[in-house]
């Protein structure tokens, strides 16, 4: 039997005890699970960014993963907490819309609140859920706790809104999903959402932003433009993105995560 | 049989190769050692902000762990390199303070000098203890040497001297312990200091600093108060804690770690 | 049998969800590996700064490592990517040098490309090849597949240049290999090299660069300086070292990477 595999995602960067405690409280119930971070640099309270993340990594994990997300401005209020049972995988993590577009990628079978006080710490905070519920939750859940233990069943849950692109007049009408670290912009605007404005591979299109207009050649890697100079193309998830070759299109452009953008051909 | 649990605290960063160095030593001396990190982004040479996150996160961990802390401006001097026994678990560094805000939180039953050369990289740096002695201790001591055989006991290491708060005329006087990732303030008022001053929970109490006043709710939970606004309440690890809902309290109240503050009834 | 050990080390930072994208593809194939992070804050595009990250941990590593080295400005590019096998560990990464400046710390016994399409993703991506090709890579060999399935063998790999230092008239003619975490200075000469300049421990030393000149003296730990003063040392790689004990040396003297220095006796 393998040992299971529980990932965490949060907002709480690296710097405090925080994402250690929340390893500490699993590996205290659950000895045998391995731990894997997917990342705690989400921007704090940004709840979009921490479920785009999580919902870029989650696919490529292996099933029967528990993925923890914390991302989580609402703790200690009468926002619930939420075990997703999806045909892959498990998703634990607060009812703010975080977990669900990584969820609602797969089948999802049944949603449970964390309820069951059986499967919390102890002595639990008001401020510190990803320790104190989600955390034991998580080890439980791999320890072979069934789901339908932690609590009933709902059928509300919030789902996060991404707008998705629009075919106007002017191009297709998108939005900047994240930046990366090396400034790329990743776009919502899916390779199907391309096809319909008629840009193919290789050719050039414009990007407009803010009233400024920019053309770039749609490749297939960074290194096929110049150093220096910008391009599109669709990035390793599937969605456009618009990159400079060993520069930051994000610093380039002045682009940040949820501005507007319109894409059409020359 | 369990495998040995280690977690390691640096001020190292992780940028540079230090941190792995130290994972790679312990790896090929004990190959079974699951390796946890606690920080590694402490202020550089700040022994007691080390000593607050190892003290804050490894009560949390299972009984038994080892635990790793390099915050060492003195390497290569005279400072002693200490394995420090606890009734609940080991704690490996320098004789600084770092260890001992973390160890003397449980009852600490002997305190050994890592002295013995057989238990250190053969080819000892005078600038990188955390990989050639810290890291080998442990290993070593996960692997099933005694406690004994690094070095003589010692009874006169160094205790890190945190304050703690004083109840005057014109307030509770603490000081800021850590300012979090969120910007939250963590002070060194406990919640039994806090009960001195009348102050109970929903009420409004002041905090001064540097001559400035505010007033506060005294919360259970950062979405009690409205976003964006200010509150005070016992955070995660019992100590009280200034937030501002969804906001930064440390740069809304210009405070730091090591100012003082003062903390009173309206 | 040991679990295999599989390090990992990019410039991806630590927000994306790319460097755990790697690690689900890497425990999806081969479900025992054990993931150990060298550093994933290598500076965007640095193929030098992985080089000299990579080589100076690698060696710490147990003997059948397999290491992971992603800085790759040229991925989907012709550049071909590369499995090394050497007398004690795998590197596997693209051909821009950033893997051999710690191969060649062993001896290389064979160089393969990574073209055998059986190891890679079905779904590769001409952006992401730490994900679709090199993480696949590693994992098929830790899972036991023979290095020579992967592709043809070449000898014409790229190997990075760095400089060694020249004596001359002036004094030693070094460069600034890299800047760490603290601050502290990490230069091209060796202790052989140092040698060369009849420069002593505990003797002093004048540093030039940009036309300023600093007086250090050449002491082992940095604690044998003044807080606050400039050292030099040989640190834990082996290599020259200007520090300033408690403080920041780059900043002291603005020295960045690449940097020119001279070193001569008082």
């Amino acid at each position: 039997v393998t040992a299971p595999l529980i990932t965490l995602l949060s907002d709480f960067g690296l710097k405090d005890p925080y994402v250690a405690e929340m390893k500490a409280v699993i590996l205290t119930i659950c000895q045998n699970a391995r731990i894997i971070d997917i990342s705690h640099m989400i921007e704090e309270f940004n709840v979009r960014m921490g479920a785009f993340v999580l919902a870029s990594a989650t696919p490529y994990f292996p099933e029967g993963a528990i993925h923890v997300a914390v991302v989580d401005p609402g703790v200690g209020t009468k926002r619930r907490a939420l075990l997703v049972q999806t045909n892959r995988a498990f998703y634990i993590g607060p009812d703010n819309g975080v977990l669900m577009l990584a969820a609602k990628k797969n089948q999802i079978r049944h949603v449970f609140t964390l309820s069951n006080p059986e499967f919390m710490l102890p002595r639990m905070s008001a401020t510190f859920h990803g320790r104190d519920v989600f955390a034991p939750a998580a080890a439980y859940l791999a320890s072979g706790v069934n789901p339908n233990k932690f609590g009933p069943e709902i059928k509300d849950y919030v789902v996060p809104s991404f707008a998705h692109p629009e075919l106007r007049a002017k191009g297709l009408v998108g939005e900047v999903l994240h930046i990366d670290n090396f400034g790329n912009v990743i776009t919502n605007v899916s390779i199907d959402d391309l096809k319909k404005t008629g840009i193919k591979a290789g050719e050039r299109l414009v990007i407009g932003h803010k009233n400024q207009f920019y053309s770039a050649n749609l490749f297939t890697a960074y290194g096929n433009a110049e150093p220096g100079s910008l391009l599109a193309l669709i990035g390793s998830h599937g969605f456009l993105e618009i990159a400079v070759n060993q520069g930051n299109a994000s610093r380039k452009l002045r682009m940040k995560t949820g501005d507007a953008l319109i894409t059409r051909a020359v």
